[in-house]
């Protein structure tokens, strides 16, 4: 029996509601055209055309069904695919026949897309049979692969359909004829295709998957010189234009995988290729890839990662920048990525029990994909500033992709249904168990089951969290059962208290674990943090933050919201002897922990003296006032207006 | 007897004398190929190349003296006009019968080049003649002719070369037969033409010439389909790709030039327009053109100029962007278009005496325009920033148009020409003359020459500006003479003080200028300015630069290197309470004045601490340490390192 997790949470099950209800049936009309998308441009100065995503639409030709072009991005199939593995985990925690059923008739259709000899791609069937895997830097012929891979297994999972297991399988077959040492000695320019192989191989047991995932990881980057000889041999138009402009390191294409050590390059590429490096190389216990992996978490974690838990620091090339390099107006900070970033955390955490790769995945999961979906469900960031002044992403061309408010649907429409795919499958974050251990990594209400040595257990957690420190586990076990509870210290906790059936608890964590070992039986493990407001530095190198800090409670970053301080951000500043009042505000952004504190406003320069520069005042007199910061995920729902994560103390 | 002013001062003269011997000579094998152009591309990624100008070369095979293709930008022909701009007024000052006889002979070879009905324009020439005048927002070709309208002008004036000149007319025929309401009703989309053809008239008194000119401003911005009409109707490929992707206001041509109020687009374009729009408003005494363009002025000099007189607040477009956004480290402050601010202010200064037209003219040459040249003349800036990582330059792509050293020659060559042209006719910047009011605008040793009521007036300026505070002004008039002598009183000197013949002159001044009025003969008129060094706060609505100062000393702004302060300059501030000691250095960058301040230094956070975000410390002990200032326009002359104007102030 496997481990199986309910969730019924206040904080998340609103949340995964509106995956179910809201965004699924969204997203099916989308892929439908039955929604007109609204496409945001980089550019502000063009009129703005409605489109269509087509995707569907283009299965339907590609089977034959239909005839026509193909419409969209050449990846356009990938949103399909992760509409379908949205389905799936959803269907896990509900199952609605009626989805079901559609969910099986879109799997007939891939299916039916799908041609003899395994190949699946809707363009290239369509439009450029002949330039089948020759442009791989720009195809994602195997990035759809990989999303369609992952897919099919989590809609085997969930309803046990073969076909879409078959129609993976074939596809993985096709890939391996085609791929290797005397065949194509390459891979593809966006990553994920080791993510889908490594889970395929997991559900088939079929070693060739695995392999062929590592594969694609140990010979990346050692020819650089691979896709340019593809494009030249190939002669053609690009498929996408523009990514010539970028360096080899776009697609962590520029050293040696194994070599590589920095975090370059396009953000979700990066992530996504560490996701696959952390479970192949735990699958296949190769410690020369895991200890690569986990020197790009390094750099990530301890130099290029906002407080967040945003990563990219700059849209050119969607991509992470230098270390220490942290702008919180120009950066990128996609939302897949931060869901990347979680999906790599995982990975590690699976591998290894160490508190910090699930301190992460809080950071990133709470702060940066959390904001990636407005409250209602329906409209998305992709682009998650820590600092914005509206007028400057629509006047300022550097700053052109920061939006102030979320969009609907976009375009190209990676970040809502990776968000989707990963709300709908938090279950799987909550726990993780090996052996006879089981890690509590995150915290929410559920009920879980486990099995250890033969016996069931059923884990019941109950908290508040993450507005309130308190966490309870109620164990019960088929038979009296000996194993460990192990609970994850968040790094934000300055100390905890563990009380097991009301009496003090005393163990030293471990990596940022605290341990409970004991014969359980029907027990109540209890724990508090200690959760109060944490006003945190940068560390000095991060330029632009000298003088700020930033005001976290728990694991959810605050911000300031013009809405609720006032226009101009940048004149208040924190007083450096604030205290801190919180109050969880029910009426609030549909319920949601407020902070006030004291703060200080610096007068703007009087609107009579028209000066840009004057001789420096050395008395200024600042005004006393209360300021209320309210959580980083929730901004922007209040229509546009100024927001700042990194606030100004006075010294 | 026209005006004539002779400089021989320590500061400007070696910048001139660099002019003269390193820079025209150096251009010319530039532009003759005898010098391999390192190309600097936006992107740090690609290799290198070397590239060659050809624009002489152009020229032969225009004129049929050769075989070959155009080679170059199609603007490539503006490069041999500001070059031959600067020999005339080098061969003002130093009549060299050498290079006098080398530029006839560019002449003679631009002469031949012109077709027969009067059309100059090598690249349309030799390519694609069919296609002249049909793409006017990519094809500077009245951008180029009113280069060589300036040229013409100012060689014909220095050496009296007839062909020039004729030439000149012979193309500014051919334009005006070729546009008007019936016939291309439409402008360039570059700005220049109108500058060429009011210079044009100056010299010939043909209305035409400035009716034309006019014309071109009163009709910029009524159609702003026009470009795009132009573009449909040709057709065909580009001239320069990536144009499409800006907004018409890049062009100044989003509405009518007469309604437009603040500064948009390209900075370059904009203050080329501005200047036409100064000058032919005063020839033409037209009012409401005259207050357009000083409504523009309005908006930069009060929203969007930086301290160093730089401006254009982003890379993308080389343009404006908003009020009050002046980012120190991504801005684009193209020399050239502080060149250009220049332009614009002469004009209004000669329309009206106001100081303010002066003290920006001084800010943008002693700070930017300087700042664009190396102390070698070899060498030169395009983008003038106020901050500088290096680091972040070469691996953050939003800064990769930021260079820490200036690179030499680009294959681009707009701004050493323009800085070329600027300091050899630096003397026309000095004294403004009207009737008989004599102003002294710019500081420096020269001797001037007027004529008052038919008398010759002989003003020798005596000074160690912009290192000393005393400026004489010796005066001696061949009769004596009742004039008065406007003395401009900069912004940043509190206070002066002015005797004449050593007794105390009092007198107030009016609009930042103060003047002297009696029936001179011999006399000494000597001003004190107020000269300290002064700290500046910028507009509370600039919203980087709050709790930062910027340092400065007469016109001169300036900054901290690394070199002289240590890396890490975001951890230094000024002391609130420091004084400031200056001192004039000989050894150092060829002599400047230097700064020594009182600062501190923030710690750094230790090695051993890896951790990205640390709980916030209270008490930080900073360091006290000695800062060391140098003139901004002296900065990066001694390898690659950190620079920054806007400084951390204590508070």
């Amino acid at each position: 029996m496997k481990k199986k997790i309910r969730i019924q949470d206040e904080f998340w099950s609103k949340y995964r509601e509106l995956v179910r209800k809201e965004m699924i049936p969204y997203q099916w009309k989308v892929l439908n055209d039955e929604i007109d998308i609204h496409i945001e441009r980089e550019r502000n100065d063009d009129s703005i055309p409605n489109e269509k995503s087509h995707a569907i639409e283009n299965f339907r030709i590609a089977a034959g069904l239909k005839e026509g072009h193909h419409y969209g991005w050449v990846f356009q199939d990938s949103d399909v695919y992760k509409w379908l593995e949205a389905v799936a985990y959803s269907l896990n925690e509900y199952m609605d026949e009626e989805l079901k059923s559609l969910a099986d008739s879109v799997v007939d259709l891939i299916a039916a897309a799908q041609e003899e000899d395994g190949y699946l791609g809707t363009y290239f069937t369509i439009e450029e049979p002949e330039r089948k895997l020759k442009r791989l830097n720009e195809s994602h012929e195997l990035y759809c692969a990989g999303h369609f891979m992952e897919a099919a297994v989590a809609y085997y999972e969930a309803v046990g359909n073969k076909t879409v297991l078959e129609t993976a399988c074939k596809l993985a077959d096709y890939i391996a004829r085609n791929f290797g040492e005397e065949k194509i000695h390459g891979y593809d320019g966006h990553e994920e295709i080791e993510i889908g192989l490594a889970k395929l191989y997991r559900v088939t047991g079929k070693k060739e998957y695995l392999d062929l995932g590592k594969y694609f990881l140990e010979i990346r980057g050692t020819n650089p010189e691979f896709f340019s000889n593809q494009n030249k041999e190939d002669g053609k138009a690009p498929l996408i234009s523009g990514l010539d402009k970028f360096p080899q390191s776009y697609y962590q294409n520029h050293m040696p995988l194994l070599q590589q050590e920095t975090a370059e390059g396009h953000a979700v590429r990066l992530v996504y290729m560490c996701t696959a490096m952390a479970d192949i190389a735990a699958l296949t216990k190769d410690e020369k890839m895991l200890n690569a992996c986990k020197k790009i978490w390094r750099n990530i974690v301890d130099k290029r990662m906002y407080i967040t838990g945003g990563i990219g620091s700059t849209v050119i090339g969607e991509s992470f920048t230098l270390d220490y390099d942290l702008p919180n107006d120009t950066m990128y900070c996609e939302t897949c990525a931060s869901v990347g970033l979680i999906f790599f955390a995982k990975r590690l955490l699976e591998n290894e029990f160490v508190g910090e790769y699930g301190d992460v995945m809080e950071r990133a999961l709470y702060n940066t994909a959390l904001a990636g979906m407005a409250l209602d469900g329906k409209h998305f960031f992709y682009v998650n500033p820590l600092e914005v002044v509206p007028e400057k992403g629509k006047k300022d061309p550097t700053k052109s992709h920061v939006k102030s408010v979320r969009p609907e649907w976009l375009g190209c429409a990676c970040c809502p249904p990776n968000l989707a795919r990963l709300l709908a499958s938090l279950e799987k974050y909550v726990y993780i168990q090996k052996d006879s251990t089981i890690l509590a990594n995150l915290f929410m209400n559920c009920d879980g089951q486990f099995e250890v040595e033969g016996n069931t257990i059923s884990i019941k957690q109950e908290t508040n969290y993450p507005w309130n420190k308190r966490i309870q586990f109620k164990v019960d076990c088929e038979e009296k059962t000996e194993f460990t509870l192990g609970i994850r210290i968040p790094n934000w906790a300055d100390s905890y208290f563990i009380q097991v059936n009301g009496e003090i608890y005393d163990t030293d964590d471990k990596q940022g674990i605290a341990y409970v070992s004991k014969e359980f039986c029907n027990d109540v493990i209890e724990i508090l943090f200690d959760m109060k407001v944490e006003i945190w530095d940068a560390h000095t190198s991060v330029r632009n933050n000298i003088d700020k800090v930033a005001v976290s409670r728990g694991p959810i970053v605050y911000c300031l919201e013009e809405v609720d301080n006032g226009e101009n951000l940048h004149l208040l500043s924190l007083d450096k002897n604030t205290e801190f009042t919180y109050q969880f505000r029910e009426d609030l952004l549909g319920g949601v922990g407020v902070i006030n504190a004291k703060g200080c406003e610096r007068p703007a320069t009087s609107l009579s003296n028209s000066n840009l520069y004057q001789k420096h005042k050395a008395q200024i007199e600042t005004k006393e006032r209360e300021l209320m910061l309210i959580p980083y995920f929730a901004w922007g729902n209040r229509g546009e207006n100024e927001m700042q994560v990194w606030i100004r103390q006075e010294r």
